[in-house]
C-alpha cells in the first residue's frame, strides 16, 4: 500500500495535477458538449495520459483525438477503439497507420492535399486496406486545411469519396486563431465563424452529392465560448482539462480552475533587486511567451501559493534559462521566501510545460494520491 | 549486428547528431582550452549523454559540469568522478548531494547566499560529511551569484572556509549576458570582463587570507571568443559541442559546425501562400525565440537540406504550434517539397531542442552509426 505522502515531500521541480479541479473541468466540458448537442471527442495531446483520458470520456462517447502516432499506439493498447489523428498524415508513417487501423474500430486520418490523398490511396490499395479520412478545412487559422471557398476543396473531397480504398468520414477544422482573442466574447465570435464556415462547406459538399458524416471543430477557447453549434457533430478541445495561465488570460477559464502546475524550490533570494531564483526554468515551464497580446508583462506563468494556489500579487517569472527561473516582486520580498522554500507556478501553456515531464504528481489538496506517466515521443 | 541504416529510414521528427562535426567541435574546444592555459570542464547539460561527454573529455581532464542531480547521478554511475553542479544548491535535495559526494572524488556544490551556506553546513554536520563548495559570483548577468564588490561576498567566502564541514573549492561565474552579444568581438569583450571580475575578486579573497583554488568561468560565447584567460583555472562551455542557430548568429560558430538538427517530414504544401507545414513543432524544436536581437525575422531555426545540410535560402520557420511547424519561402516553393518529403532544421537553441527527445540518431553523412539516450528529469 502506498504510504501517504504530501506535497512537502515531493522532489522539485515536478509537475502537479490537481485532481479536484481536473474532475470539475472534465465534468463541465462533458455537460457543455451535451448542452450544445455535440459529441465530445477530447484531444489528449495536453496530458497524454490514459488515466486523464478515462476521466474525459467517462460521461459518454469514448472517442478521442491524438496529436502523435505514439499517443495513438498507447491509447489503442489501453483499449481506446475510436481515435482521430488530428495532424495532417505523414506519408512516411503509413505502416503505423495501417497497424492502428487494424487494431481499432475507427482510426481516422487527416488530409488537406491531393498528393496526400494519392499517397494514402496507393498505400491502402497495396495493403488491401480502407482508411477513414477526414478532410481538413482552413477556417481562418491558415496553418493547414483546404480553402473551403476554392472549388478544388470539393474536388479533393469527391476524390476521397470516390476511392475504393478511402472512406470520407467527414470534415474537420481547428480555429487556432482563437488564441489571438482577448476575451471570451471574441472567442465566441471565432466559434460562430468556425461553425458557419463548416456548415456552409458541408452544404456545398452535399449539394455536390458528397455525403458528409462528421463535422468536427476544435480548440479550447472556441468550445468554452461557443453559444450555438448547430450543424456541428463533434468538438475536440484538449487544453480545457488542465487549462493554463494563457487560457485564463483570454477568458476561457478562471485561474482557480487551472489543474496543472509546477512546484519549484527557491534557490536564491536577492532582496536588493527584489528577485528570487527558483529551480523551474525553460525545461520545466517551456519557453512559451504566453498571453503577451493581453498582458505584455505576463512573464512565464502565474506564481501561486504552494498550498492554496492563491496567486501571489506582483510576483512574476520575468526570465528563464535552462534550469533557472527568475522571479521579480513589485514589493519587498516576503521573509518566508528563502532558499529551500517553495512556490508553485501555473505555466503559460500547459501542453508544452506538461511535455517537459515524464510523470505527473496527482494531488487532492496537499495529499499525493497518484502518479501518472504520460506518453512521450512520436 | 546492427543492420546498416541511412537517414532515409529514420522516423520523423527525430533528433540527429552529426558525429563528424561533433568530434571536430570537441577537439577544437580541447585545443582552445589548452592554448588558453585552462582546464576544460565541459558542461553536459546540452546533450546529457555519456557518449558525448566521453568525447568531450577524451583529451585531458575528466571533470564535467552538470545542470541537474539526475545528470550527476547518471554520470557518476558511468564512472565520472569529478562533477560540479553549476546551479545554486537546492536545500531540499541534500540527501542526493551527500550520496553523490560519497560516490565521487569531487562533487562540488554552488552557493551564493549565507542562508544556503548555513543550511548546507547544518546538514553536513549532522551527516558527518564535508561538502566541497564553490562560491558563485555575479559578473554582470544578474541571475544568481554574490556581488563581488560587496564586502558581504568576502564574508560569505570566509564563512565557507571557516566551516569544518565545508571546503571552499573556489569561485565560479557564468557570463550569461554574452547571449546578448551580436558578434564574436562583443563576446570577447564580455570574456575579458568575466576574467577581470574573477581575477579581481580572487585577489580580494586572497588579501583577506582566504585561499582560492578554482577560478571557473563559463558560457560558449565567451569561451569561443576569449583571447586571454590569465588568472582563470577552468572553463565550462557546454553548448559548443552541438552549437545551434543562435550561436552561429552571434558568431560563436559557423552554420556548418552545428552538429545537432531535427529531421522533419513535409505534411502539407501551400504554393499560393508559399508555405509548407512540417511535423516539427514546439515539442521538437522548443519555443526558444532565437537570436531576435541580431535577426528579428530569424524564426524558429535554420532550414537545411536533409542530405548536405546546406542552408536553404529564404525558407524560414515562421511559426510553430505543438506538432506543426510552418515554413515560409521568399520564392516559389520547390516542386520537390511535397507531402512526404523531408527537411532538416538547425534549432535556435540546441539545449532546449535536444531536451525534447529521448534518443538521438547519431550519423556520419547519410549513415546511421549509433543511437544515444540522454538523461532526463531532475
Amino acid at each position: 500500500m502506498l504510504r501517504s505522502m504530501t506535497i512537502e515531500q515531493l522532489s522539485t521541480p515536478c509537475a502537479m495535477v490537481d485532481l479536484d479541479r481536473l474532475e470539475r473541468n472534465a465534468t463541465a466540458m462533458s455537460e457543455r458538449a451535451r448542452r450544445l448537442g455535440v459529441r465530445l471527442r477530447p484531444h489528449v495531446k495536453t496530458h497524454k495520459c490514459i488515466e486523464a483520458a478515462r476521466l474525459q470520456t467517462a460521461g459518454g462517447h469514448a472517442g478521442i483525438t491524438v496529436s502523435t502516432l505514439a499517443e495513438a499506439h498507447a491509447f489503442a493498447a489501453a483499449g481506446f477503439r475510436d481515435i482521430t489523428w488530428a495532424v495532417p498524415v505523414a506519408l512516411d508513417r503509413l505502416d503505423d497507420c495501417s497497424d492502428l487501423a487494424r487494431r481499432t474500430e475507427h482510426f481516422r486520418l487527416l488530409v488537406d492535399h491531393p498528393d496526400a490523398v494519392a499517397g494514402l490511396e496507393a498505400f491502402a490499395a497495396a495493403q488491401s486496406l480502407r482508411f477513414e479520412v477526414l478532410l481538413e478545412v482552413d477556417c481562418g487559422h491558415h496553418r493547414s486545411g483546404v480553402d473551403p471557398d476554392d472549388p478544388e476543396a470539393v474536388r479533393v473531397a469527391a476524390s476521397i469519396g470516390a476511392s475504393p480504398h478511402l472512406a470520407l468520414a467527414g470534415i474537420l477544422t481547428h480555429a487556432g486563431q482563437s488564441y489571438h482573442c482577448r476575451s471570451r466574447a471574441e472567442a465566441a465570435e471565432v466559434a460562430r465563424h468556425e461553425r458557419d464556415v463548416m456548415a456552409a462547406f458541408a452544404g456545398r459538399l452535399r449539394a455536390a452529392g458528397i455525403s458528409v458524416g462528421e463535422i468536427s471543430v476544435g480548440s479550447t477557447p472556441t468550445v468554452t465560448a461557443a453559444e450555438d453549434l448547430s450543424g456541428v457533430t463533434e468538438v475536440r478541445p484538449g487544453n480545457y482539462l488542465f487549462f493554463d495561465a494563457f487560457q485564463a488570460a483570454i477568458g476561457s477559464c478562471r485561474l482557480d480552475e487551472v489543474a496543472f502546475s509546477v512546484l519549484a524550490t527557491v534557490l536564491g533570494a536577492y532582496p536588493e533587486r527584489r528577485e528570487l531564483v527558483v529551480n523551474a526554468g525553460a525545461l520545466a515551464l517551456s519557453k512559451d511567451p504566453g498571453p503577451i497580446h493581453v498582458d505584455p508583462s505576463c512573464g512565464y506563468g502565474v506564481v501561486v501559493d504552494p498550498s492554496d494556489q492563491h496567486p501571489i500579487a506582483g510576483l512574476r517569472v520575468v526570465s528563464i534559462s535552462q534550469e533557472h527561473g527568475v522571479l521579480h516582486s513589485d514589493r519587498p520580498l516576503e521573509p518566508s521566501w528563502q532558499p529551500g522554500s517553495r512556490l508553485r507556478i501555473l505555466p503559460n501553456h500547459a501542453c508544452l510545460a506538461a511535455a517537459c515531464f515524464d510523470r505527473y504528481q496527482v494531488v487532492r489538496g496537499a495529499e499525493l494520491v497518484d502518479e501518472w506517466r504520460p506518453v512521450r515521443g512520436w
